[in-house]
């Protein structure tokens, strides 16, 4: 099966917004085993709409649609799509009931405009919106299936996920339930992941392995699709089970997840705080520990030590260390990680020192790291990191390295 | 004129990246006055991009396409396009010349397939490649404009604006030439700027002004369009004055400027340092601030004091203050900030106390926000803020009113 995607918005063709939808449709139909050969953007225009749909009706079997749902009247994709194969558009009773419920819960007026979002292409499947007013519809003529969803990424992507993707594994007679799993690695290259399980991605079908870097992680996402969800499940176990074999000390997460929200994870199981010393990362590990709500009982806080005269005196590194070491070494990193947890007596201290560069910084150059760890009843030491990339890569690294240190020392450490 | 944008590569249809060029080249080519109708996504296969370019054909002047111009054999834009158009490939010696540079520089090994980028379609404008290896170019059949342009946006973009946007004024004879600047504001919502210039915006023509709403800003895009470059920047500087003359003074910026970079500017201009004391913020001011290089001389760091502990311990609040006020109290950011500016021997200090939510604190709703500004020798004040959105969205506006505040007091005090 060929699928195309085409979002309607003139907003897209001025260039106010950038077309995610696509991508993310895109990324799912491939789970799916559906081919994508195009994505298309046209404006809100019933006549150019049109010449569109018959384009991608003379070479896709699946067309779908984003955007042009709305209560507006230049929102008619709805309308189009009903002229172009035939059809009448009717109200659908659970989408106004719907409707006048988010106006209630809102409390704002509704007016008849938004009577028109529940109205949907006669005999098509509805899809119900949960972030949002308009429903979502597929339709199905001799030739084509025809889907249409919201244009706003909050309501289309929970949308096509719960009901959407349901609805097209049955239209394509498959029956199939799809689950995926994402595994996230860290520490590990995307070409040595690769290596490693370079024959299970040669023998992949189901489940499929799809590997992904970026900022310095790679994930892999394993789909497997079966008409037993359990089975489907056991699937995805079981390639999962080769896979830990192999590169399992580098998983720390599923999904969504991240490095910083395990290491939380992991110090809210053992009930233990945490302190930082950020020279090089600017105050960035604590920014985004405390981006996760309700972590005050974790962080106690630090000291962004940016200079050495900070360093010194807020966190009392030794003169003598900075003379016969300089701020860009383990020893510093060691005074610092320590100095921070008896300073706000924490049970862990993490400190960040280094070079972000451009420039280098006592004969080091852009990209020396050193990360310390301070823990209660075990001691304090440091790892160097040579890191490549930007300023703000070799930041952004130096804060996941150190969440993935202290990560393995937490699961490492049964006594903690 | 009516355009047409082609990306072209099978990573977009996979989901791998989103299609963030047409985005770019529409904003750009609105600027021009050249209508977007359409834009097309198509993979690596030259059957498909063919009948691609076909369709473009029916229904744009102008095809602009992105991508496909690398060294693999996947990358064969340029010799499906010369195919359809009937002309031929040839070595275009410069940008040879550029890329054996490029590998000089890089320290790496030419191969042949590098020697392949240096082809160009026959009698073709070529667009230098400041930032890579593919050389873009322009060419012209008797009903169409072709544009190549290279795939990843950090070639693209500087190549389209530098040399593109002059091929295309060029060669649609307007001989004009496009000057734009973008204004940045802070401090005043989208519809009462709009509704302050709403006559400016509404008899627009030439300089085109556009307003863009973002992360709590508002921008104008002023573009003027004349073929004497000194009368268009005049039309520029005209319009200015008129939208300065009504909301000057929410004015911080031009064009990619930021808050923080306008306040680092600032500081820097009057040799004055600054540390910071961030409760809600966890160090974002901070991270920020030190994301732009060169800046340890101005900010000696500070401190993240999450918690009353560090509050107390560390920046000597005191009780009484947090018994009387709370944490989140015009009296706890004043000490904070001045305690801080004093721990650290800083000109400035400054303080984030308050509630990021998403739960209440103290019995104040989320969103409320107190920031301390101490000025050696000018006394402590401190500004209340409410604001609303997301725990990230609150954090993040406070930081950016921070800067704002204190880019306001470094412009209003002659003395500093």
């Amino acid at each position: 099966m060929n699928a195309e995607i085409i979002a309607v918005g003139s907003e897209l063709l001025l260039g106010q917004i950038v077309n995610s939808n696509a991508r993310f449709l895109s990324l799912h139909l491939a789970e799916l085993g559906i081919n994508v050969f195009y994505h298309t953007v046209v404006g809100d225009n019933p006549i150019r709409l049109t010449t569109a749909i018959e384009i991608a009706e003379s070479r896709s079997d699946l067309i779908i649609f984003t955007g042009g749902l709305g209560p507006t009247k230049d929102d008619l994709t709805k309308e189009t799509i009903a002229k172009h194969i035939g059809t009448e558009l009717a109200s659908d009773q659970k989408a106004l009931l719907s409707i006048e419920e988010y106006f209630k819960k809102t409390n704002r007026e509704m007016t008849e405009n938004n009577r028109k979002q529940a109205l949907v292409l006669k005999d098509s499947l509805v899809l119900p919106n949960d972030h949002g007013m308009a429903p979502g519809m597929v339709v199905r003529s001799s030739e084509h299936i025809y889907m249409l969803l919201p244009g706003p990424p909050k309501e289309m992507e929970p949308m096509y996920l719960v009901y959407g993707q349901k609805a097209l594994a049955r239209l394509t007679e498959t029956n199939e339930i799809i689950v995926s799993r994402v595994l996230r690695f860290f520490g590990i290259g995307e070409a040595t992941l690769e290596t490693v399980i370079e024959d299970l991605i040669d023998a992949q079908s189901n489940p499929t392995i799809a590997p992904l870097a970026a900022d310095g992680e790679v994930t892999l996402r394993l789909t497997a699709r079966h008409s037993n969800q359990d089975i489907a499940l056991k699937l995805l176990d079981e390639t999962e089970a080769q896979i830990q074999s192999r590169v399992g000390e580098y998983l720390y997460g599923y999904n969504n997840s991240s490095l910083i929200q395990e290491l939380v994870k992991g110090l809210k199981d053992k009930k233990l705080t945490i302190s930082a010393a950020e020279s090089l990362t600017g105050g960035k590990f604590q920014q985004e520990f405390t981006s996760i709500p309700g972590t005050s009982a974790l962080l106690k806080g630090g000291v962004v030590c940016y200079t050495n005269e900070v360093k010194q005196k807020l966190l009392n590194v030794k003169t003598e260390t900075i003379e016969s070491y300089g701020v860009v070494s383990s020893e510093c990193a060691r005074e610092l990680a320590e100095n921070v947890a008896l300073l706000t007596n924490s049970d862990i201290g993490i400190s960040f020192t280094g070079v972000a560069g451009p420039d280098e910084l006592e004969g080091k150059p852009a990209g020396t790291v050193y990360i310390g760890i301070s823990i209660k009843g075990k001691g304090t030491f440091a790892e160097k990191l040579t890191l490549g990339g930007t300023r703000e890569a070799i930041r952004t690294r130096s804060v996941k390295y150190g969440c993935y240190y202290l990560i393995k020392q937490l699961k490492e450490s049964q006594n903690l």
